[in-house]
């Protein structure tokens, strides 16, 4: 659910570090990122970085209040499934607390309204059980979670500030460049298009007795382009494009493909992003479109998107 | 965690519906709130009204991009349970995905995580256990969570946006005030001082390619003049100031209380908010603070705030 790649230029390499504060973790993410592509790649896997989620722009350094996008991080999640049941290894790097593979398919419910003790009345221990009307399919889901998991087959990796996520971005990049044309970038995120340089962010909360806020935002860097051109040459690379506007929709995502040159983009409108998207490369626009029928009995459009562009993958690295 | 009564005044009543879309649950919400109100009082209990989480401010009227402020919603959904402990019904007034009472505790744990599965080897149905030590003092909090469920002494109201909470406030005012002096407001709740009114919002999303990006907001009027005049002129009000710069929050905690003439400001510092809260009255400053013991053994300064605050309802009550 994004707009990873937009139309303006900017120098991204060179302001990044200057412009937008380093997290603290981000060499050991790195080697965690490369240890795991390397890993996977050897034992014949393609690994997909997935991005998913909004980014925070703070207002303040001592941050009160926060410019954010609509992300629930859905599509980021629900896709890195998909991903993973074609065979890919999964590097999910996602806004802290959004949607998260498996699990999110029980986020809108509250534990404690499915979960029941037994037992335990004679001094011995209760037991918790599961109401499994509450949660539906968990056994399935469940199994399926701990066999992703126990074969090491999910890198998560948080972000919350547009500075974090651009950071983890080149390093997950730099991370992924030894093994080429086995991978892809998903770049599903919600990323902020503007924030405040530090240089120009007030230290304390803005006081509200001082009148009506002016804010003026400066716009980010698109790392779209050093992405493609610098950090992941070889890679098999797809931007998001999201609009509100039905119209201008398919002439942005073409537009932001000439501008960057990258292997694909998924295009969609807000209000029907859960039915239809346009997968746009640079010979071809495919419309995936789910039936009510389809959407009824919960078929996802994500698993579309993700089987037109794991067929897409083989082909380009069968040209690499 | 919140800001709820600032310095500046405006027409809250008058621009109210006019600046800010009703949602369309308000009416049956208002009548919830009423009749769960009249029910506790007339049972004996006082009723609290928590209002928790931040609040949103659309940027666009197809909301691509939002301000929003710092709150996870901690301090009401713990607050709520101290204030359910000490014998109050409590309407819960949250931002939607905030931290909820008691599942708060098991917030930051993945659900998959501390579930297995036993049994259904030989094709009768698995059942799926909590491990318990995942999920710490799940019995205790499980069976209290269930008893104040069974009693019926929460009732949970859910906004997103600015307007639903600013409309949803004054509902619950107006649901609260046959009540009179048995009633609490604790505005936890961060809500945004600016706003963009619906006639100055672009419809669709804002262009990057449009150049760097100017937001001129407006104030949001407020609502703590009208709801101590007009709206629950009769019952206990609290509001909440979080300010990032310690050397200026008591005055300003005081200048709240001389202007909007409520029974009392809790005061509190971003970086210490945890463990150092002022409650401030008209005639009187009592500063709480946790001992780096209590921290460790896992004392929350919410208990002793709610503690506070419950005895000096009850004088106020007995001079109403």
């Amino acid at each position: 659910m994004a707009d990873s790649g937009s139309e303006a230029s900017g120098t991204a390499e060179g302001s990044l570090a200057e412009e937008f504060a380093v997290p603290p973790q981000v060499e050991e993410v790195r080697g965690r990122m490369a240890e795991f592509a390397e890993r996977h790649a050897g034992a014949g896997r393609r690994v997909v970085l997935i991005t998913s989620g909004g980014t925070k722009v703070p207002l303040e350094s001592r941050t009160v209040r926060f410019l954010d996008n609509f992300s629930s991080g859905r599509r980021g999640a629900s896709s890195a499934e998909y991903f993973l049941d074609a065979g890919y290894a999964v590097i999910f790097l996602h806004r802290h607390r959004s949607l998260y593979p498996y699990t999110r398919l029980y986020a809108g419910i509250n534990l404690l309204d499915a979960l029941a003790t037994e037992g335990g009345a004679e001094g011995g221990s209760a037991r918790v059980l599961v109401d499994q009307t509450a949660l539906p399919n968990i056994t399935t889901v469940l199994q399926r979670y701990q066999a992703v998991k126990a074969a090491g087959l999910l890198l998560p990796v948080e972000f919350s500030t547009l500075s974090d996520y651009l950071h983890l971005l080149k390093a997950a990049a730099q991370a992924l460049s030894s093994i080429g044309s086995k991978a892809m970038f998903y770049l599903a995120a919600a990323v902020s298009d503007f924030y405040i340089p530090a240089s120009e962010m007030p230290e304390h909360k803005i006081q509200s007795s001082n009148g009506p806020l002016q804010i003026s935002m400066k716009m980010v860097p698109k790392m779209l382009s050093p992405l493609v051109c610098d950090w992941a040459p070889g890679a098999f690379i797809i931007s998001f494009k999201l609009e509100t506007d039905a119209g201008i929709l398919l002439a942005r995502a073409r537009r932001a493909l000439d501008t960057y040159r990258h292997q694909a983009v998924v295009a969609n409108v807000l209000d029907s992003r859960r039915g239809y998207v346009a997968v746009v490369t640079s010979g071809d626009t495919r419309e995936l479109r789910l039936s009510e029928e389809e959407v009824q009995c919960g078929v996802e459009i994500e698993q579309r998107i993700v089987a037109t562009l794991v067929a897409a993958h083989h082909t380009f690295m069968a040209q690499a």
